[in-house]
């Protein structure tokens, strides 16, 4: 099924309404969903909202609930996101961060108790499109095994990474993982081998078979014992000062992953005098001759904009329904 | 040659001294250069030593000069290094961005025109010595080929995350190469594969042949695409906040690698009433069970501070002649 931007938008604000949310709040939510999934990131967008619909209705997720700032230092703030909606509290903490940093160059606001923020690459867009530079990055149920065993005790804790350029901004979203399931599951459909060894098998070889890796559940970090690393300490960070959880205490089914904490830094580079961030990329850019992080979402957002969106079918159905 | 922290320390310090460091920059500047030696380094310790000692001789660092701030808003200031030496410039940033951390919960002091920082997780444990957490990175020579390239034009710009904890900070210290070129030579001289491919051989196929990658030059970024993102995305923040130089720009000759660009994050979480980062730190080391980030280091450490320090011969005679 195809369907253009407008059509998926509209029917995710209809559907989200219908779930209980205020009409403002709908629009923005829909808005982030239809967003992903035109810039080529279903998995993150339309495809995640059935789950979102599902743990509304368990009442895992509060619809009504909106991020409140409970602690601030300076530029530093805790917010409690009330185990609302992940993808709006996200969005309201960017804000955030954003707007202090107008005031004092550099803001962190730190999340906790909050749900999945869908693509974590939104608050790097949303940063960008400010025109300040964005970090953020979140936990998760535990989804990894740390380099060295077997069993997954951390999470894939995606990592955003944004700088503001007039002809594209550079966006950098990658999770610890060097492939998500999401992505396995993409690859074993269509009969393809990992262009690169992705994780181990049950024997515990590496191995470039995703199914196996599904059956293993032994994904690989990214650079092994690096991306393994990078997970432990960016969580840590992230439950300390959102005073929230960290990954092991966040459940491990993902109908139940609520509670997550997640960290938001807004830089703005352009309040200090000669700083030109946008030029500086384009030469970064032009010098490296090779894929930057945010091309290919640029690539898919013209293309579906002019040829429509494929949407998967169960997930589709499950959003015409709620209307 | 084995020698204790206090001789390789002093004869370090006497040798700065000897090179026209005022005896407290001396003390300092020896001080990081040993530590990183102590802790097991040595690659970005004692044997950089000689290249510092032939930079200043060859006038492409400036023995004489301190980093000054030149530009700053809020929380976020910008540093000039004078083509100073890498190590105390790095350190007199990351103290600035600490000190400014206390009243502000969060600051970033951006370094342009410094010289290479030797160990970047030195300024990690600085941070977490003054319990904050200390994120920083720099860019570097163009070493390394972007993901689907064959030539270096993006740097391995180490980045480092540190979280204080007092029974042992966490402290992740990593360039964007999987191997450094230094660990390359220490598998090669061992007669040793590498545990994972590490980059593609002349031929352009993955290798675990440490000899292989050296003759090629195309060390493998970590996560592959990944790696090579986050590089380029780092390289384009530090540039553009220090107001100095991208990786492009950065003479490819180790010894003329100066004009380098820095980023020092510090973040006061005690100053957030109910930050306990330590608690936190210590339950996720606790749940993960594997090794963390910083854990070997402070083995090597406590090895080395017993046992002695094994030091490059080489490196050790460049130290020794100049007192």
């Amino acid at each position: 099924m195809i369907v253009s931007y407008a059509e998926l938008a509209g029917t995710l604000e209809r559907g989200l309404v219908a779930v209980g949310l205020d009409a403002d709040r709908a629009r923005r939510c829909a808005q982030l969903i239809a967003d992903s999934t035109r810039d080529g990131v279903p998995s993150h967008g339309l495809n995640l909202f059935p789950r979102v619909v599902s743990m509304i209705r368990s009442g895992a997720i509060d619809p009504h609930a909106r991020a409140v700032r409970v602690a601030t230092h300076g530029a530093l703030e805790r917010w409690d996101g009330g185990r609302g909606i992940g993808a709006l509290n996200a969005y309201d903490a960017m804000a955030a961060a954003i707007a202090r940093a107008r005031a004092t160059g550099i803001a962190c606001v730190a999340l906790g108790n909050t749900s999945h923020w869908m693509r974590g690459g939104s608050y790097g867009w949303q940063a960008a499109d400010a025109r300040t530079i964005g970090l953020c990055w979140t936990n998760t149920l535990p989804n990894l095994p740390p380099w060295g065993c077997d069993s997954p005790r951390i999470g894939n804790n995606p990592f955003v990474v944004a700088v503001p350029r007039a002809s594209g901004h550079v966006v950098l979203d990658m999770a610890m993982s060097q492939f998500s399931y999401g992505a396995l599951a993409g690859y074993r459909a269509r009969g393809e081998k990992l262009p690169v060894a992705g994780g181990f098998d049950r024997d515990g070889h590496l191995t470039d078979d995703p199914a196996a890796i599904e059956a293993s559940r032994r994904p690989l970090p990214i650079g092994f014992w690096k991306g393994s690393g990078l997970s432990i300490v960016l969580d840590i960070i992230a439950a300390a000062l959102a005073g929230g959880q960290a990954t092991h205490e966040i459940p491990a089914d993902p109908e139940r992953e609520t509670g997550l904490s997640q960290v938001f830094i807004a830089i703005d580079a352009a309040s200090l005098a000669g700083a030109d961030v946008e030029r500086i990329a384009d030469e970064v850019i032009a010098s490296v001759q090779a894929r930057y992080p945010g091309e290919r979402t640029l690539a898919a957002r013209r293309q579906h904009l002019c040829d429509g969106i494929e949407v998967d079918d169960d997930a589709w159905a499950v959003a015409r329904a709620l209307t």
